[in-house]
């Protein structure tokens, strides 16, 4: 409520983007259930194959579709007048949801596996894939200990947010680079006696559901590393807010909400020169991309 | 000479990391050297396994390796005292350099695959990993036609150069996800009877090559997208130049080297307010990351 209805530089464009992206995404979401149920047999959850199948239907439902908009959950400009708490609990929220479904998508493979005697964790997908679950659940641990509970120091969050940011896209290319072997993978493996090279449906079929992932991953890396298209930091409406004027909640709502601001929140900035240095630490801290 | 020695921030954990960068990429080409003829028979011209060999040591050595280099090559701060031109042309002699390799590395692919019987452009690796490639030229010609000639005007450089690096860093991360699902591939199809499962030596020493580009990746782009390593922009000491003083031939070498500052090389900036703007739209045009 504080600052209102801020104009976003470029809006039209960003809508674009972001009706591509959700259209990307939704679109791969259904290609995955298409290539399990039209040619793989559907869904269960009895060691057979069909319990493998979850595997794709949840990597690409949770841990690329639902852990891209957990990224640009910021960038909304309708979020903009929502408290940054409430907006944290959200991108907080998308990721473990995201990190519940590729846990079970893994579990499914590993019962799959073992029902079958395939042996477990030696392909170089599966290197990767795991390595990515560990770093994801890490950063998801390290993010909610960090930057949503109120203990962190102003100086480790702004420490902190670029490592934070840095890592949550890497994870997310290194996600989609996983789904493209595991793709690679499935269709060689089921696919007998090197039917993949006679490019049957299914083949081309799933090999469009790869480009639409990348497509995906390139519209939400763009989205998200466009500095102008960043939530607006709050520093100005509440340095600058009178002495006795009411704060209307945000404060008491946030968890250090705005990193440099909280621990001053008591302290009226009034020369310019504090107020460059607010905004600075807050560019540093809460608001840098890549 | 214009500027000489400006002090880097964080100079030893750049070093570090450019060592790590460095021990990375060169581990990785001696990896790929190592799998072709420890384990495939070597490398030769002539149709067989042994020309596809070629393949996956010229993307590891020049999509990945020689591309990275180029990605950072603004970066490294004893280049700072060299003229932009120079550095221009070296990172684009660099990336011409890693083209070459990528397509002689897929004429190899073409005349295995020829010579085999084997169909081409089947496999999710090909689709990408083509892609990649003519997305490289294409950006390859646009830097060279917009960044490198001196015909662009300041402003059309200036809405180019985010799209550059974007681009660029999008596509080396794709190119590190096409090698991966290459070496997925490969592994697959010459471990016959399911032998990748069994994690053979090759198996395991080919997941490692795997890794370490993914580690190598992940350097070259945290690098790439520090914003205060970040060749620093030349404007100041040329703006403030004294009328009449030395140009010491910076100027006349470059082409457009400073974006903003060519076409008013004549004009005296005097004011502030004039610098700042200057400033800003150096910012916009040649420092821009992601």
């Amino acid at each position: 409520a504080a600052h209102g209805a801020r104009k976003m530089e470029g809006y039209g464009r960003f809508l674009g983007l972001l009706a591509s992206a959700l259209l990307a995404g939704f679109v791969s979401v259904i290609f995955s259930l298409v290539w399990v149920f039209q040619y793989r047999e559907g869904l269960s959850w009895d060691g057979s194959a069909r319990e493998f199948n979850w595997h794709p239907v949840l990597i690409v439902t949770g841990f690329v579709f639902i852990q891209g908009i957990a990224i640009i959950v910021y960038r909304l400009p309708w979020t903009w007048k929502c408290s940054k708490l409430l907006m944290k609990f959200i991108h907080a929220g998308l990721n473990t949801i995201a990190m519940i479904l590729a846990i079970v998508s893994m579990v499914a493979v590993f019962e799959y596996h073992n029902a079958s005697n395939i042996p477990n964790m030696y392909s170089l997908h599966s290197w990767i894939g795991l390595t990515a679950v560990i770093f994801y659940s890490l950063q998801l641990f390290l993010g909610f200990a960090v930057f949503l509970l109120p203990f962190a120091p102003v100086p480790l969050r702004a420490a902190l947010m670029p490592i934070h940011v840095y890592s949550g896209l890497t994870i997310f290319a290194t996600v989609i680079a996983t789904a493209l072997m595991g793709i690679t993978e499935k269709l060689i493996f089921s696919l007998k006696n090197g039917a993949y090279s006679a490019s049957p449906p299914e083949a081309t079929f799933v090999n469009c559901l790869g480009l639409l992932l990348v497509i995906f991953g390139g519209l939400i890396l763009w989205m998200a590393s466009r500095p102008h298209w960043k939530r607006p930091p709050e520093e100005n409406a509440k340095a600058l807010r009178p002495i006795g004027g009411t704060s209307e909640g945000t404060e008491a709502e946030s968890t250090m909400t705005d990193g440099s601001n909280a621990d001053k929140s008591d302290l009226r900035i009034s020369s310019e020169a504090a107020r460059k240095q607010n905004l600075k630490l807050d560019e540093a801290g809460q608001r840098s991309t890549m």
